[in-house]
C-alpha cells in the first residue's frame, strides 16, 4: 500500500489490525516482490508500477477520485479499480457544504477579518437560507447527500448531472443542454463534478458569468476543474460575492497565491471529506472480505465514463 | 419609535410605509407629545419614559430579548410589551446555530488563522456530526427551531427548558434537577435562554465542569448569562474545545479584551438573529392591524416568569 506517506503507515496498520488475514506491505518495502501484490490501496502510484504486478486482484483508491490512478496510461484495465466511497466520507461531504453555504450566507469571511481586526462588525446577512437556490454540479453519491441535508437548514436546492435523477425535492437538470438554465437558477454554485477531460477548466468566466449577479460558489471537486485567474476576476468585479475553495491544481497553494488574502475567499486545505484512515482501512477490509466470498465490488471507476 | 438610532429612521419609514394609517415618530422628535404615542416600538428606552405615555396601548420590543425594557421599574405592567418573535428572526438564529455547530466540528477558527498565515493546514475534523450530541438550553421558538436544523445535518439533539417539550427526535430535560444528566450528554452546549435573574451567570466554571472534556459551548443568548473569565479559562485549559460566542455584556466587545484573538474562540458581533428593519415593521404593522381588530397579541412578555 503507499497513501499518506511512510509516516501514515502506523495509522493504516492499526485500521487493518482486525483483519491479521491480511498482510499489509509498504508500497517501498525494497523486499517486496510484485508478484506477491493481490491488493494495491493507493493515491497516486507511479505510472507503470501497478501494470508490473501480474497477480493483481483489485486496486483500491485512498480517496472518492481515483483519477491519479485511471490516467496512468498502463494500468491494467480488466482490474476493478475501486472508488473510496464510503458513508463516513459521504457524511463529511455533505457537512462541509453545509458550513460552506452557511458560510457565505453569513458572510464569515468578513466576519473573520473584523474578528482578526478585534473590529465589531454587525454583519447583517443579506438572505435567509430559504432565499438563496443552491445549484450542485455532479448529484452522485456526495451531491445527492450534501443536497438532502442543505434542505435540512432550509436551502432550496437544484442539481445537474449527465443523466437526469430523481431525488425528492430536489429539481435535477441534465446535460449541456440544461448547464445554462441550471446556472440562471442557481444563487449558490456547488462544483462536486469528478475529474475527466470535459470538467477540466469548467469552472471559469463563460460559465461564470451565466450565474446570476453576487452569487457564491463552492469548488470542493477537484482542482483541475477551477480557473483560478477567472474565479479571482469574479470575485475583485463582485459578480461572485464569496467563494469556498478546498481543492486546487496545485496542492498545497503556494504561499504568494492572491487567494489566499481576498477578503471575499475562504481557503480551505483540500479537507472537505477526508475520513479517517481507521474509517477507511475498514472499509478496504469489508470490500476484500465480501469480494474473496464471491461477491462484486462497488464504486468501480468505469474507464469508458472516465469516472 | 427608538430603535438603531436617528440614522435607522428612514429604513423603519420605509417599512412601515405599507401602512399610512400609522404615523411612524421619531422618539427624540422634540415636538412629540408623551400623549399622542399610542404605540412604542424600543429597544433600551430610558427608564420612566413608557410610564409617562398616559395613552399608550402596547409596546413592541425591536428584538426577540425585551430584558432591557423590562427591567425599567416604572415599566407599566398593564401594558401588553411585545417581543419581536418572527419567523425570519427564528429561521435567521437557526441558520447562525448550524452555521456555529459545524464551524466548531470542522475547526473553522483553526482553519480561519492558517488561512491568514497563508498556511497549507490539512485540518481532519475528528468526528461526523452524527457522532456529537448538542445540548440545546432553551427550548423556545429559537431554541427549537435550532434543533430541528441541526438534526438535518445529522446531530443528535438534546434540549433543557424549565418544563419538559415533546419535540420529535429530541430529548427533552426539564429543570435544575436534571440538568447535570443533561450537561453530562452535551457534547456542544448552545445557550438560547433569555436574560433573567436566574440565567444570570450561569455559563461558569461549575456548569462548564460537567460537560464532556472537550466539549463546544455557542452562546447566543445574552452576555449577561457568560462569565467571560471562566470561559476563557474552559478554552485555555482544552476543557473547551472550541467557543462561538455572539454576545457579551459589554457591547461592543472592547478591542483589549483577550477572547478577540484566542485561537479556540470565534467570536461575533451579536448578528445570530437579525431580521432586517423591513422584516420587523412588517410583523410590527401586522400585529397592531390584528389587535386593533380585536385579536390578542402574539409573544407577550410575562412579567412574572420575567421572559
Ligand atoms: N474535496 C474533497 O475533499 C473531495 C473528497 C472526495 C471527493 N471529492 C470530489 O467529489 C467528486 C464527486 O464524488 P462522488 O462520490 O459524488 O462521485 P460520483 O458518485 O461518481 O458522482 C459524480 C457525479 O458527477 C456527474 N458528472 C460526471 N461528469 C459529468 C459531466 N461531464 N456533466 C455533468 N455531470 C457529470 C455524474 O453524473 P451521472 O450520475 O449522470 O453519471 C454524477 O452525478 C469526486 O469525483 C471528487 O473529485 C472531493
Ligand atoms: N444573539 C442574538 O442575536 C439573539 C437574537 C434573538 C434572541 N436571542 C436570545 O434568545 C433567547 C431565546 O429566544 P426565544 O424566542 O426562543 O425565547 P422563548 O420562546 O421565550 O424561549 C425561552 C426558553 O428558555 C427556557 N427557560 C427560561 N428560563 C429558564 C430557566 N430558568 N431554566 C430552564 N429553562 C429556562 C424556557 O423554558 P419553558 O419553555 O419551559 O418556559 C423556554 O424554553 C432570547 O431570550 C434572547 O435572549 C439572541
Amino acid at each position: 500500500m503507499k497513501s499518506g506517506g511512510e509516516a501514515a503507515l502506523p495509522e493504516w496498520r492499526a485500521g487493518f489490525a482486525a483483519a491479521p488475514w491480511l498482510e499489509l506491505r509498504w508500497w517501498d518495502d525494497p523486499a517486496l516482490r510484485p508478484e506477491e501484490v493481490d491488493y494495491a490501496l493507493v493515491w497516486d502510484p507511479e505510472p507503470g508500477r501497478l501494470a508490473a504486478m501480474p497477480n493483481l486482484r483489485a486496486c483500491f483508491g485512498s480517496g472518492a477520485g481515483v483519477d491519479a490512478i485511471a490516467t496512468d496510461p498502463a494500468y491494467p484495465k480488466h482490474i476493478p479499480l475501486v472508488r473510496m466511497s464510503i458513508p463516513a466520507a459521504t457524511e463529511r461531504m455533505g457537512e462541509f457544504v453545509c458550513w460552506s453555504a452557511l458560510s457565505l450566507l453569513k458572510e464569515a469571511r468578513r466576519m473573520a477579518i473584523a474578528q482578526a481586526e478585534r473590529r465589531w462588525d454587525e454583519v447583517n446577512a443579506p438572505h435567509r437560507a430559504s432565499q438563496r437556490t443552491i445549484g450542485i454540479m455532479g448529484l452522485g453519491e456526495m451531491g445527492t447527500r450534501a443536497a438532502t441535508m442543505l434542505r435540512g437548514i432550509g436551502f432550496p436546492v437544484i442539481g445537474w448531472s449527465r443523466t437526469r435523477k430523481s431525488v425528492p425535492g430536489i429539481e435535477s437538470y441534465a446535460g449541456l443542454a440544461e448547464l445554462d438554465a441550471f446556472l440562471a437558477a442557481s444563487d449558490m454554485l456547488v462544483c462536486l463534478l469528478p475529474a475527466t477531460p470535459e470538467t477540466r477548466g469548467i469552472i471559469a468566466t463563460p460559465l461564470l458569468a451565466k450565474l446570476p449577479q453576487g452569487a457564491g460558489f463552492i469548488g470542493v471537486g477537484r482542482g483541475m476543474q477551477h480557473n483560478l485567474p477567472d474565479i479571482l476576476a469574479a470575485l475583485d468585479s463582485g459578480h461572485l460575492s464569496g467563494a469556498v475553495l478546498d481543492v486546487f491544481e496545485q496542492e498545497p497553494l503556494p504561499p504568494e497565491h492572491p487567494l489566499w488574502t481576498h477578503p471575499r475567499a475562504i481557503v480551505t486545505a483540500h479537507v472537505a471529506s477526508l475520513p479517517s484512515r481507521a474509517e477507511r482501512a475498514a472499509a478496504v477490509v469489508e470490500r476484500i472480505a465480501a469480494f474473496e466470498r464471491g461477491e462484486p465490488l462497488p464504486n468501480l471507476f468505469d474507464h469508458a465514463k472516465g469516472y
